[in-house]
């Protein structure tokens, strides 16, 4: 009989919670807020078909052929330099070499190699207060202590972090309409915490997969342009061209990064060598200052709809007595709160039964989740979906207003 | 000042011995048996093409979007089917189930995450002598005890292996045309293995690129179809298809897989959906059935051309006199040993100067490598290169053999 012994982090491993949450809004018809998937009608289909025939014309040994560990260099080079243009124009100046940065099977495995290289069984992990539970999953296997950092009107508690900040391997965060609030760090709060950061030592690992998809305005200029040496930027291609071909990549100072190379070597020699040149075939002369727009606009339409739908189906009284929410300046999320005494694992099944699906709040919390917290996705139903799932929702919260009443 | 901290793990991860030792080959001109690059002659890159066209016809939003992390659903029906046939075929059936298939993002990641799971700091994990490097340097940022087991005529040795069993995590082997050696476990062997290890409780990792690429007979069945239960299966398209999609699967028992598939998800989410589904196009009617033979025929001649080389450039004598080499039955590789004395370390550096390279074979023993070997690769240079590269070889051996005599 074969002994199969499981190492002591795979203990700490668990399925996705909110995965599992999902299994129950799994029904067909159902309108789905649930979901972080991007809107697919924003692929560039007929820019990856011509990006396949060409690449695979002009150099199919090249694109067929293992590679190298730290990506494409042509790809490596557009992403330095567009950069160090979108952080001059948010107004700080970021010299970002192509050599400090290393293409990643989506940003995802950033995540997993940034925690293979710096989190120790026990070491201290900073996180915002929610924060992206596929972070958490991908640093838990290294068995960190995972603490939450409390949030204020301007990003990170600046007295919460430093008493927090001593021993801490880093702090995870993600400024830009973040996933799951939506909600986007100011500038006083981030040029406040990389003071912060700096004056403690601090680490700052800074994931920005949504950062392309601002609204009106773009958002300030990155944590990490403002110390470079301090920090590790995550970037991703899922969600300005598509998630499918699990591109994205990290921009790490020289302090770290020959270790994230050698991480990357065992983790899977390299990412997808074709796909590296289909992402910078697409990307050549520009295409993303045309195309990215197109998203924007759709986006803020949706995020327009739900507003707009929320607004009529939830008149606002006391904060305790109504469902509130947030206005995202970009991203895919919005973030919602239930009547005091609610509870949103609870709303779930009924807003089900209405046919409307959402995330409830309380798993993105590493500790004392709000329970009574949603996040609603607006990009991936349309319009007349985002009106009739916000009534859903009204509707359910009747329900369950009834039956607390009745209780 | 920022302060980065490591984590322990980063201190047992390090460049690739043998990435640094080829730096010394990059010169225009050398002819390389270095690399264990698949010829890209082999690459269907009609296939693919079509492959492209067709996905992105099909079902674009599919393809591009966020995906399973267990994979896609009709590549993995392919994979457990071919499985099946093949098993059945060498006379051992295997009922695969595609619930056990998981894809991965090349079958180096396969053991990245088999090692996340099954390996705690200072666990003792089995391997050959000599054994694939790449896998070593998947394990170790795991913090194993990495021991070797003796290698016999038939592959392992089941004494020294059952001596070292008690305890260890899995064993990990290479039972086809072995990346160093090229060789082969023999049926016998095999039986002898797989009984052993059911009898220790030993799991089975078991590791198979090259398998497809026989010259003159399939190899026997694989240890995993002897004992599904037992053993973990890691195979990759990068052989018989493309490495540049870096697409991989793992074959896994039901004690194993969940937490395998959470390790998975953890990593980067999914295998890019877009390759898996190119993969799955091009092997759609039983490509692989008429391509795979035109590769084994490739490399056979390239093999032959390598014999006949070695034959005519080396005169056989005692075998401590003579560069010896085996016949591998299939795969990449070609094994060698230098007369005794000589250090494959040191013949390098003449080699190059002759215009030629290859890798030292010490680097890839977990323990007392042997200085005399090398592995030489006959699959990326032609028939042409071949010839003129073993005999530049000889020539290099000559002045090595002359700079001993004199110091």
């Amino acid at each position: 009989m074969t002994q199969w012994t499981l190492a002591a982090r795979a203990a700490k491993m668990n399925p996705s919670v909110i995965r599992e949450i999902l299994k129950v809004t799994e029904r067909p018809g159902i309108i789905s807020f649930a979901g972080g998937l991007p809107s697919p009608k924003t692929f560039p289909v007929a820019e990856f078909e011509a990006a396949c025939a060409a690449v695979l014309k002009d150099d199919p040994a090249g694109a067929l052929q293992y590679a190298a560990s730290e990506g494409y260099g042509p790809l490596r080079e557009m992403v330095a330099h567009d950069l160090g243009r979108q952080a001059a124009a948010a107004g700080t100046p970021w010299k970002v070499d192509p050599a400090q940065v290393m293409i990643t099977t989506g940003s995802q495995q950033g995540l997993d190699l940034v925690a293979k290289i710096l989190i120790d069984a026990g070491s201290r992990v900073l996180v915002e207060s929610p924060t992206y539970l596929g972070a958490v999953m991908a640093f838990m296997p290294m068995e960190p202590e995972v603490v939450s950092v409390e949030n204020d009107a301007n990003g990170v508690d600046i007295a919460d972090l430093k008493a927090k900040a001593a021993g801490a391997r880093f702090l995870y965060c993600l400024p830009n309409f973040q996933n799951p609030t939506g909600r986007t760090m100011s500038e006083a709060g981030r040029s406040a915490l990389s003071a912060a950061a700096q004056a403690t030592g601090l680490p700052i690992m800074e994931d920005n997969p949504y950062g392309d998809l601002w609204f009106d305005t773009p958002p300030p200029a990155p944590l990490t342009a403002r110390n470079p040496d301090g920090g590790i930027y995550l970037g991703s291609f899922s969600k300005v061209l598509a998630p499918g071909l699990r591109m994205g990549f990290i921009v790490a100072p020289k302090a770290v990064f020959p270790k994230l190379l050698q991480a990357k070597q065992a983790a899977d020699l390299h990412s997808p060598g074709f796909n590296q040149r289909l992402i910078t075939q697409v990307m050549q002369g520009g295409f993303l200052d045309r195309h990215v727009p197109t998203i924007r606009a759709l986006y803020k339409a949706q995020r327009d709809a739900m507003l707009q739908a929320l607004s009529h189906n939830f008149p606002q009284g006391e904060a305790d007595d109504s469902l509130t929410w947030n206005t995202p300046a970009g991203g895919m999320f919005l973030w919602a709160r239930l009547p005091k005494g609610m509870n949103a694992v609870d709303l779930l099944p009924l807003a089900v039964d209405q046919g409307v699906a959402f995330v409830p709040g309380a798993p993105f919390y590493a500790a004392h989740g709000d329970p009574r917290t949603l996040r609603l996705s607006f990009v991936t139903p349309s319009v007349d979906e985002i009106h009739r799932g916000v009534a859903a929702l009204a509707k359910a919260l009747d329900v369950y207003r009834h039956s607390l009443a009745k209780a």
